[in-house]
Order: structure tokens, then sequence, then C-alpha cells
């Protein structure tokens, strides 16, 4: 399987640059405080519709534009943030959208999808309406994470977090909420092209730990329908296959974290931070209090905030 | 009375770099697609302490640091943002400080205080205490908004917001919520100097308008103590004689809101910018709502958030 490159991310930066925004790396005074490191926050809930979507949505469908195979309609499954971000992608590139989500998808995430003139097909079948939305419709699925142009979109991410830091300050360790992969696989290949010293670590919900498993297992884990996690954006059903030999081959670890310590640092770093984040969004915080991630005293740590889309924060 | 130009503002700028983030200036998709203009937010609630007072906090330390001047200790008053930003100056120059503050302060906004070693006497005389204060330590006091060093340093933020743009985008309108008046005292001679075309507007709520007072009795008036509003940032007892002789030459108008439009803009501006924002913050979008101010059709406006420190957002 032919893997993503830093050059396919860098193709996608310069394809996707005119949709959608470079966001900010904060410096976190707070958290670095808390912490005794440097702690940045990569604030992608400020990428327009509240998520890092986009990027992957829009590289999809522009490679797909250059090499003549626009198609008039897409389908894809989400828990509502891909599914916002292929409705924005297919706005701009006059595309018609339809996404099966989960009959418990947060309301914000459906309104979010209708505001961008997407169609949802309700299910608790994913994965499985959404293919057969793609024999009805005779049209391509644009996957959350198993595609190689999705995954190259996100790695813009990485990318930037680079071009931000070097040569000045090379990042010791940048922690990705993982969902199916796509966004730490991404990532990691341009980190790891840019700052090979760096190391990428990914963190699911122990809850919804489909790269966890899968990496355990060496290949591709279907999850049971289980206990439904807090961070909703990361309950992928699977680890994809692609994003399964991505990770193996560019992120360094893939660790989990409990429920109770996503909800403990939910409000803690919306509050820190002043940005409205969603669980998904502070799996790293989580993971950096309860130990499963250690950074080097007075190093720096990157935690890539993928979304702001679920409910006020608590206080 | 000597006005702050825009050499002083350039001066400031130099001088407080080390010590507060140039904030971002964010396209927001939404409130664009809801205004049918250009909506660009100056993101001070990303400021370190939550808000853009550490730009004339440290610029007054830093000033008088120069001049031989520093003290071992300042006293000031305020509603809670600018004794966090002179704690956390005070902190980093080795500066003691002890600040008055309502006794009905924001209790986030009093712990933000002491996170920074500030001290708090909470008083219903803001200004009395204050000079009470000084007198007691015998040592001067590092006012919220009457001071050129401070309005010199919250100009910083027209600065950055031309830097950003210009040359390629000059802003139409520049709406900056209004305390005091040193911050759109200080911001509009910035962009004046430097974006002659463009309109800045300060946005008052109507609860506690001591500008908009000043300006049509051309004097300073001492407001009498009065239903608080929820944008408690901006309860300045009066406007200052400076912030007024600078509002006077360089601001273009100052407008007020009523209670329930900022309450009702407050949420929808979090929810749209994926910012937490405190209602001071979103005054600009509540007179935009209300017709109180116009952008030309397709035109650029920016909207200065100020700050993040009060409450969780409603949703």
């Amino acid at each position: 399987m032919r893997l993503v490159t830093d050059g396919d991310i860098a193709a996608a930066a310069a394809r996707i640059e005119p949709y959608v925004l470079r966001t900010p790396l904060l410096d976190s005074e707070r958290l670095s405080g808390e912490l005794g490191c440097r702690v940045l926050v990569k604030a992608e809930n400020l990428q327009h519709t509240g998520s890092f979507k986009p990027r992957g949505a829009c590289n999809a469908l522009l490679s797909w534009r250059e090499q003549g195979d626009l198609p008039e309609r897409v389908v894809s499954f989400s828990a509502g943030n891909h599914a916002a971000a292929v409705a924005f992608a297919g706005r701009k590139l006059g595309v018609t959208v339809t996404v099966s989500m989960p009959e418990s998808a947060h309301p914000s995430k459906v309104d979010n999808v209708r505001r961008y003139g997407g169609e949802i097909v309700p299910t608790d079948d994913l994965m499985g309406t959404c293919e057969k939305l793609a024999r009805e419709y005779d049209c391509p699925a644009l996957y959350p994470f198993d595609l190689s142009e999705v995954m190259a979109g996100q790695g813009t991410i990485g990318r930037e977090i680079c071009a931000d830091l070097l040569p000045g300050v090379e990042p010791d360790v940048v922690l990705v909420p993982v969902g199916g992969g796509g966004l730490v696989g991404g990532i990691a290949t341009a980190v790891k092209a840019a700052a090979p010293g760096c190391r990428v670590v990914g963190v699911e919900p122990a809850l919804s730990n489909a790269v966890e498993q899968a990496l355990a297992a060496g290949e591709v884990v279907r999850l049971p329908r289980g206990t439904p996690t807090i961070a909703d954006g990361l309950a992928a059903p699977f680890a994809g296959e692609r994003t399964l030999a991505q990770v193996q081959r560019y992120v360094d670890d893939v660790v989990s974290v409990d429920e109770q310590d996503i909800a403990a640092a939910w409000p803690d770093m919306v509050t820190a931070t002043k940005l409205l984040l969603e669980p998904s969004a502070v799996v790293g915080l989580a993971a950096l209090r309860a130990g499963a991630v250690t950074v080097p005293t007075d190093g720096t740590v990157v935690l890539v905030a993928s979304g702001g889309n679920a409910a006020p924060p608590p206080d």
C-alpha cells in the first residue's frame, strides 16, 4: 500500500489554501504553568465549520477535480464534524452531499451540517448506510479518514505547527486526538519530515480505542457497539487499513484516557485557553494529567485542539 | 494636554513585545454570512490573563522602569481585568500590586487577580479606595484607562489590526468596547495613522455610558451608581480627561447598546466564533445587529473582542 508522503501534504497545503484558514498556534501561559513545560495549542476549533475536517474534505474534492473526476454528489459517514466539512467543501465546489450520522448525534453538529446544505440520514449503522447510499446514488464516498487525500489534508496541520516553530524551537511532543487515525497519521508524517526528533502521540478515549486495538492486533479491528464516549467525535467504529499503515509507520505511540479524565480536562482547558472546545479536543491534556504521556522538563508540547462543535463548556 | 501619538504606540509595541501575545485576527465565516460583510474578530480574549489589559499595564511599568522610576508597589482600581493585568505585569517586573475591586466582582475575575499574586481590596468606592491606598502606601496608581502609557499600550491592538490587513485590505469600520475610553482612544489613534479612511466607533452599554455622556457634555461626567450592566468590564464610573480628549480627537462615534441586545449577542458570538468571550467583548456585534452602526455592503468590519474572563456562555 502506498503511504501518504510529506510531498502529498505539501501539495495538499497549496491546494486547500484558498478554502481553509491557517489557524493560530497559541501559547497557553496557564497550561504551561500547570504542567511545567511550554504548552502550545493548535486551535483547529477556529477552522471553518468549527473543526479541522475541511482540510481533508477540501483536499479530496479538489484532488478529484484536478483529475477531472469531480462528482456531482458524494456520500459519507460521520459523527458530525466530517459531515459539516464535506457539506462545506461541497458547497464551495458545487457538489451535493448526503451523510449518514448517528441517531444520537449532538444537536449542534446536526445544525452545523444543515447550515452548509448537507443532507443527513440518521442511522445506527454508519458505514453500512453510507455504502448503501453510494450504491443508490452511484457516487463516490468521501470517507472520514481512510482516504489518502483526507489524510494528506489533515497532515497540513503538522506542517503549519512546524512552520510556526522551526527553526527556533523544535517541539518535543505533539499530542493528537484519535478517532479513525487520519488526523494523527497525517500530522505525524508532516512532523517527522520537518522535526525528526519530535514524538507524535495519538490519544484515544479508552471506551473507543480502535487504533490502539488495531496496533495490538496488527490488523483492522471492528469495535463492538459499546458505551458511547463523551468525546463523540472520536468514536470511530474502526481504524482504516490506510490509516493503520500510516500510524504504524509514523506515529510513536497511541495511548488512551478514561472518561472521567476527559470530563475533568474539558472545562479546565476551555477556561485556561479561552477557546470553546468539544470534549474530543481536550484528550491531550487529559493524557498529560494522567501521566500517560510525559514531556521533558522545560520541553515544548503541542496539543492539537481538534474542534469546538459540541455543547457549551461547564464551569 | 498632550495627546497620545502613533509614535507613542509604536514605542509601546516595541516595549511590550516580549511580554504580551500578538493575538490573531480571525475571519468569521458565520458572522460574515449573517451580516453581509466581511467580519474579522481581534481575539484579545486569547491575550495573557484573558483580556487586552496587559498591553497597557506592561507599557506603563516598562516606561516607568526606562525612566528609572519603577516603584516597589503600585495600586489601581478595576472591575477585574485590569487588576489581573497589573498583577501579571507586576509579577514580571517585581512590583507588588494592590487593587480595589467591586464587592460584586465576578468570582472568576477575583480568582484571576489572585492567580498572578495581586492583592484585592473589595469596595463600593473604587476610585476613593484606590486613592486612599496610594496615600497609605505612598506609591503610584496605575490607573485603568486615564494614563497616556496605558492608552498607548492598548493602541498596539489597532496597529496589529492594520498590519495584518494592509496594504491588501483597508478596513471600513473597527468596533471597540468602551468602558473608560482608553482602549478605543488608543486603537483609534493607531488606526487613523495607518488607514485614515477607516471609521473607529466605540460601543458602550446604555446603562453605563460615561463616554457618550462626556462627549455630549464636553467634559468629564461622573455616573451615579446605577443598575449594573451584564457587560461588567465596561462599567467605568467616568471617562478620564485624557481619554475624553483622545476620543474627541480620533474616534468617529460612540454608540450604546441595550442590555437585552448584549445578552442576545453573547451566546451567538461565542458559538459562531468558538471563542470564550465575556459579555463586554460582544457589544460590537450587538451594535451591528441593532443597526446602531452600519458597514458598507461587502465592506470589512473588525470587532475587538476584549476579553473572556466572565462565566461560561449560555447556549
